[in-house]
């Protein structure tokens, strides 16, 4: 059962009567059904009643009924109303755009506008790259997708996509200082989103893909690299391998492994697992073993399509076929980017000493995070309420930083397996429970957007 | 020869000896060229020199030119360099994008971004109409381009049409508290110009097409607004339509004449003069006579397209031909959105008495305003440097405003007739000189925003 989060948060406004007993009442009766008090304002003050708004995380719907139910069952407590803070964040959503020239007199307005602005359209006009220098370009990303994998939830479309790319164009802001866009795409066909992505270009500096299906996801990139003259970027696929790569380098200074007598089993082969396994061959492990739902990823399994085919022909040494639990055992490291509750202990005692047991699937991971943690010398997920969440807002904030300044035309694998390191060792003393930067820590975006730049 | 103007400003940083008369000296070397001081500022003081800036108007690059020579020449004078403001000014594009939602805790992160948007998403998917609620959409607008027709500079493309929307997107936000984004299209295919719109409508409120040619400009409008669920106007069209038609409202109130006993001669039947003439149909005007650089405009000219044959079959009542001195004798109202220097004092002295001229050809009129005034009772252009400047900023940030709150899919005449009252009736008592208010007027907006809501 998911423990109460603030993803779930409410804010009830009741009235109590005024006694000294009154606040631990109603926290009493919130404990009591389960839900998570985080704050308590009286809003208003009588002389015999007194109007608090209390705050909780619940786990749901269901919970914020019981909850409303509870604090209604309290002896003269009146519920006025019951908000969900989540919903009241994004009224009228999460983005402004700001004009950052002051248009206060008619001079201002002849620069900015017409007829100032004439020339700088004649300077770009003769020197396209002059884009760069006089306009958003320098500085902005499109956030695109169609919509069609959206978060874990799958193809909501276009519109039910805008709250993740508005969040994402805030987190770019908030730790890398980028402006990023949405540019959420009312179509799911391959060559309409690359053409209208191309005819969109010119007014960007770089290409956040977002939430788009594998394989279709795969073909868009490669081609819109081809393409354009600015960075294309899948965060599904490369923020997640720069992430998990840089606690996969801080998980194995932990446990004193290297990376090339390690083998790894990478589960799901999706975006993200497919860009892991990319991203990990350049640094030689001693073997990689790619699962998925139909069991270990070999070339003679029939039915491969041209991602698995690649997988398939640059893994699995050994040319093994089998199972998720046949994969594991012996196994130095688990990466886990593919659904709930695979595995459980017993796969767990079959790897070898001192297991890397990164799952990372959400909100659920592949194994109970708690039992993973009485067999693994290190676990991570992509939980916020577990040590080593791995959290892509730690690569792609940084990496735009660096793309964007470096007016780099193009990303290299030698830019995101800098970018990777980069993060690793803002950690000076890796342990068992720190083995990534906490998100909040300002030392991170500057130093992957300095790698990247220093690879570009 | 064009007056020196804000729009080619720059600032000289010179050293000059420490004495009574250098600012003096200054100006007056400046002055000698032509030049217009505009301001002048000590940046340093040492014993014997000063270092100061002088900002000043131009002309052109060629008088940046003999002003830095005369300063130069004033004796021990050296100028150290001169930057042009307007460039200045435009380093790193002119907008950026802010998070409206603090992201300082984890909790904040749960909430606009995973896991707590995904309910946003969810709640989207189940009822789409909960885009305009809970996005950006609500409030945001679409500036889009092909860059083929920018400003009065030609098809310039993509990349360097960035400028003029990056300006248009401040004026939404500075005037009309929209937000706007400049969506620049890398393609000047009529289809795929509107199937990219349709592609990117999901997140947007409303569409300002900007700058794009005509005849091409009149079927991408025509098909978007059959296509779309939000409004879309051509600026280029609507915008000036609504302005002159507001002033015009109020050039009649200073002549003593109404709309129906006046015939009209519109000059320039593109995107701006073809939306006039549909906008003043309704109004019932004694004649509309329409000239382009072919003459008079009516059935029986051989290779009318589209556009043209509509004006000819809705236009004209006398059937009549010939040039446009032709069309001026006699007529009321000269409406022209066409060619610099087409007419002088000898066709307008034929007009009937009190003619009002509108000379709006940017950023040398039809006619010159000095000789106009001669002439006609009320004279507008659309420079900042005469009075009545008929300037689009008048309408569409009211106009956006206005359909955003109402949540409007469509535009109709109703809310451009309402919106071009509203502006004329925010000048109280119009005279000659003041048949428009400021773009500066804080009532403007509102008051058209008002309208536009109300005939929604």
């Amino acid at each position: 059962m998911p423990v109460p989060g603030p993803g779930y948060a409410i804010t009830a406004r009741v009235e109590v009567p005024a006694s000294a007993s009154a606040a631990g009442d109603l926290t009493v009766a919130v404990g009591r059904v389960g839900g998570v008090v985080t704050a308590l304002d009286v809003v208003e003050g009588h002389t015999d009643t007194l109007v608090v708004d209390i705050s909780c995380n619940a786990r749901g719907e269901e919970q914020v009924r019981e909850i409303t139910a509870s604090l209604e069952a309290v002896p003269d407590v009146r519920v006025r109303k019951v908000s969900d803070r989540t919903f009241l964040l994004h009224l009228g959503g999460k983005l402004t755009v700001e004009s950052k020239v002051a248009l206060r007199t008619r001079d201002d307005l002849s620069r900015a506008y017409t007829p100032g602005v004439a020339r700088i359209c004649q300077a770009i006009a003769a020197n396209p790259d002059d884009a760069r220098r006089l306009t958003i370009k320098r500085n902005t990303v499109a956030v695109v997708t169609d919509g069609s994998a959206v978060l874990g939830l799958g193809n909501l479309g276009a519109a039910a996509a805008m709250p993740v790319m508005e969040g994402k164009a805030a987190l770019f802001k908030r730790f890398g200082g980028v402006d990023a866009w949405p540019v959420c795409l009312d179509t799911q066909d391959t060559e309409e989103i690359i053409r209208t992505v191309q005819i969109l270009a010119p007014g960007y500096g770089g290409i956040n893909l977002e939430d788009i299906a594998a394989p279709r996801c795969f073909e868009i990139e490669a081609r819109l690299r081809t393409l354009l003259d600015i960075p294309v970027f899948h965060d599904d696929q490369h923020g997640t391998a720069v992430v998990v790569l840089g606690a996969l380098r801080n998980a194995l200074r932990v446990v004193g492994k290297t990376l090339s007598d390690c083998r790894v089993v990478v589960c799901g082969v999706g975006a993200a697992g497919s860009a892991i396994i990319r991203l990990l061959r350049p640094q030689a492990p001693g073997d990689i073993v790619a699962v998925d739902v139909d069991g270990i990823v070999h070339p003679d399994r029939p039915g491969l399509d041209a991602n698995l085919a690649w997988v398939a022909g640059h893994t699995n040494t050994g040319r093994t076929a089998g199972t998720l639990a046949d994969a594991l055992v012996g196994a130095d490291v688990f990466i886990g980017v593919s659904a709930p509750d695979l595995i459980g202990g017993a796969e767990l005692a079959t790897m070898a000493p001192d297991p890397i047991v990164f799952a990372l699937a959400n909100p659920d991971p592949e194994v109970d995070p708690a039992v993973a943690l009485q067999y693994a010398a290190v676990v991570a997920t992509g939980r916020s309420d577990y040590p080593n969440q791995i959290n892509n807002v730690l690569a792609f904030p940084g990496v735009f930083r660096g793309l964007l300044d470096a007016h780099a035309r193009d990303i290299t694998d030698a830019m995101l397996l800098a970018a990777s390191a980069a993060i690793a060792d803002v950690v000076a003393e890796p342990t068992r429970s720190f083995i990534v930067p906490s998100v909040f820590d300002p030392a991170v975006a500057p130093a992957v957007a300095e790698a990247v730049r220093g690879a570009s």
